[in-house]
């Protein structure tokens, strides 16, 4: 049994791991198009800053790892086309080589690649220029270029979510003048705009210039004497035109999946274009399971959606990998979207669906904002933590929880309770019944969630918000 | 409608804050028989270290803060005995005078008293020798008395629990020599004896002595010229004499439930001689409820049993309360024994059964020891969290969970993790669905408890275990 995964990061990576413990029998290779499997794309940033003083501590695990777990690595491999009836897959090897892969089963984890844009002068200018797009290694070795031999004193971000509001935070700590520039009316548009303000405000009190609601319309070289070697025209939303200067624009805006492969092998694409497959990870083409940033995503709230998010892809290459052994059918689970960002000293994460989108996903839904600390206000070092449950108004059900607090104020585990609470459908007022921990330096006697939870109760429905509980 | 609780901690003031919540026109009493209703008792180790500089720091909520919520108070005042046909409660006050209390609902939380283990002298001497035991305000003010006036530079603590293990950071911050003696084999019993190592070292790493194995026979006043004021006569298990001095000797052996009041009153007692309840905190006695340390516990998965909890007693007077004013009847969600306490640097942390108790339960546990890093390796500050995982053989599901690792390492957050997927039943195997949240600084794409499910699953059964996900 021969598996090949075409694909070196989480979803390939995660298939060859699992389809390997599963049946170690099995004969596993991974096609990698880049020299850097397995690297944790989601420590750039921290490797950009200097605070990861080298590119190779990003590798979750070595190339000796990998191949100690089983897996035979093609590195610098592109894969051309798959010949579905034969099962052999058409690579391209570092040396320009043609070669074919036969394979027993194939997982297509081609991911997903950087939105370029609709900005002028975008396509004439690039990495020599210090212009910038961000989603691999290259990028990240030639963002780094710039830095050390342009040495940059200003950048231009464009974009602010996940990624956007990362990069800006190492490149100020690199000591660069950073402005944020983002088309939406906050930043971190996957939360709901009183959050987005706190995030706001924790740019800003570390020196980033942020201007929301401003979309980029050029990019270009400015001309001599100019206040930095790039220009970037843009536009507020009533129409002001806005001109900036910088040294080093990047320009993040969110990524789109890489489905070529998959698309010429006859898979078929549905939600923003992503491969579509079932739960079980399977395309519908025999033989070739998709996983990762590539393929729609099983949403436990929202049905089929597009949600690209590296835990994800874990564990959809982690289902892909074990059905492709033949040895059972594995379920995704389905994602709730559960994500966390580090904004400087502060912490934003988020599970389920926030306001507006439990609104278009046709709930009745109820957002109510609440504060609490983060452990007993007596015991030193306690922190404030911001939060919005979001639930629906007939039933009750949790659907969604934001919180924003300091980096030591444990947000992204507390997250992840509600997400567990989300994950089995309970009511928010059953938060409350929880049994979860206590001690001062470290909780409270109902954690902030569980006054979250109740703050929810107060104001929605006094008397009735567990009417369910006691009717059932 | 009059609602009266007997006792002013978390059970008692649980109960009047979700009754007036419930049902803002009932008139609520709490007797309270000291003058600290409302007081923070978990917080003491941290008033005495220093931490908390002033003790009414610890109240939850001011008197002025509780009177504001509706309820009124009678502080120093003694209920004695319960007119169940009048509904009537007798009371000492604060002048010693008698009086007399109508109610229409009475609840009883009058909490727990410390355990006075069979040592010989204890009786004869106290805290005037610098003799303590720790469970309300008046002892904490006697504690400290000792420390500012006999100024002691050594401690005796017998019992190594919760408490005892705070009290022995806290004195040790002080500045005291601090000998911790423990009758079991280990310290901190209520974690399996492979934590309970962790947390010695965490306790000699920090220079106090530790004594497991050792039971206290005597405490008497130690002869002139001796190395300390107090001399502590023990043995260890094979009998080997044991004689410790000290300045100051805290006994920290456990509580029992205050039961005299309720039993007086007509109601019945359950494991460990607590007042049984149902799980809508009913005694069966016409017009009396109980909540707190003073009851029995329902547990998810062990049914009734003992597990005095300052969480637990907050869930079971806000059901109390509720169900108090007859506008519904809502159940107590049931124990998991979920705790956490700090030593020093770090945190253990649990919830559900360790595998002694699961075995003793009737289940046929599997315990798995494994590592994790609260967040990416490469990103500074990650800290190793050691977590040992229970599971059913047979069934796969999740029986209990423990984590030992640096405070910072959200190993509290994280056992609730645990604690909310047990709370729902779920496998082992499960909590690898989980959608839980990632950053580099602040997690991995799996979280470090779903990396020990992963490992037990592997070590457990790793072609078989979910069978039953596949069969159902």
């Amino acid at each position: 049994m021969h598996i090949v995964a075409v694909g070196g990061s989480d979803a390939g990576i995660s298939a060859a791991l699992r389809a390997r413990e599963v049946d170690p029998g099995v004969e596993f290779t991974v096609v990698c198009a880049d020299a850097y499997p397995n690297f944790s794309i989601c420590g750039i940033p921290y490797y950009v800053s200097g605070e990861v003083p080298h590119w190779r501590n990003l590798a979750h695990r070595t190339y000796a790892d990998l191949e100690a777990a089983g897996m035979r690595l093609r590195l610098d491999t592109t894969a051309r086309k798959v010949d579905v009836a034969a099962r052999r897959l058409h690579v391209t090897g570092p040396d320009g080589a043609e070669d074919v892969i036969p394979y027993d089963e194939l997982i297509i984890g081609t991911g997903a690649v950087p939105v370029r844009p609709p900005i002028a002068g975008l396509d004439a200018i690039g990495p020599a220029d210090g212009v910038h797009l961000l989603h691999a290694m290259d990028d990240t070795f030639a963002i780094m270029r710039t830095l050390e031999e342009a040495a940059p004193d200003s950048a231009v971000i464009v974009g602010a979510g996940y990624i956007g509001l990362e990069m800006a935070e190492a490149l100020a700590a690199r000591g660069l003048a950073v402005t944020q520039v983002e088309q939406l009316g906050q930043v971190l548009p996957t939360v709901d705009p009183e959050l987005g303000t706190l995030v706001r405000a924790e740019l800003e009190g570390h020196g980033v210039t942020v201007r929301p609601g401003t979309t980029v319309r050029e990019i270009t070289r400015a001309e001599a004497g100019a206040p930095g070697p790039l220009r970037v025209t843009a536009g507020t939303a009533d129409g002001e035109p806005v001109t900036l200067h910088a040294g080093l624009v990047l320009v993040v805006t969110g990524v789109r999946p890489e489905t070529a492969l998959a698309v010429s092998a006859g898979a078929s694409v549905g939600v923003r274009g992503a491969i579509a497959v079932d739960k079980a990870m399977r395309t519908g083409v025999p033989g070739v399971f998709a996983a990762g940033d590539c393929v729609i995503t099983h949403h436990r709230l929202l049905g089929e959606t597009y949600l690209p998010l590296g835990t994800t892809a874990h564990k959809q290459g982690r289902v892909a990998g074990e059905n492709a052994t033949g040895r059972r059918i594995r379920e995704f689970a389905g994602s709730l979207g559960t994500q966390v960002v580090k904004v400087f000293d502060h912490a934003a994460a988020r599970t389920g669906l926030k306001d507006a989108e439990a609104r278009t996903a046709g709930f009745d839904p109820v957002t109510v904002a609440c504060q609490a600390d983060d452990h007993k206000a007596y015991y030193p070092g306690s922190h404030r933590i911001a939060m919005r449950f979001t639930g629906d108004r007939a039933t009750g059900r949790l659907l969604g929880a934001q919180l924003f607090g300091h980096k030591h104020a444990e947000v992204a585990k507390r997250v992840d309770i509600a997400a567990t609470a989300i994950f089995h459908g309970m009511t928010i007022d059953d938060l409350s019944d929880l049994d979860l921990s206590y001690t001062p330096p470290l909780g409270s006697p109902w954690d902030a969630v569980q006054m979250g939870a109740q703050a929810w109760a107060r104001q929605v429905s006094p008397l009735t918000a567990d009417l369910d509980r006691v009717l059932r």
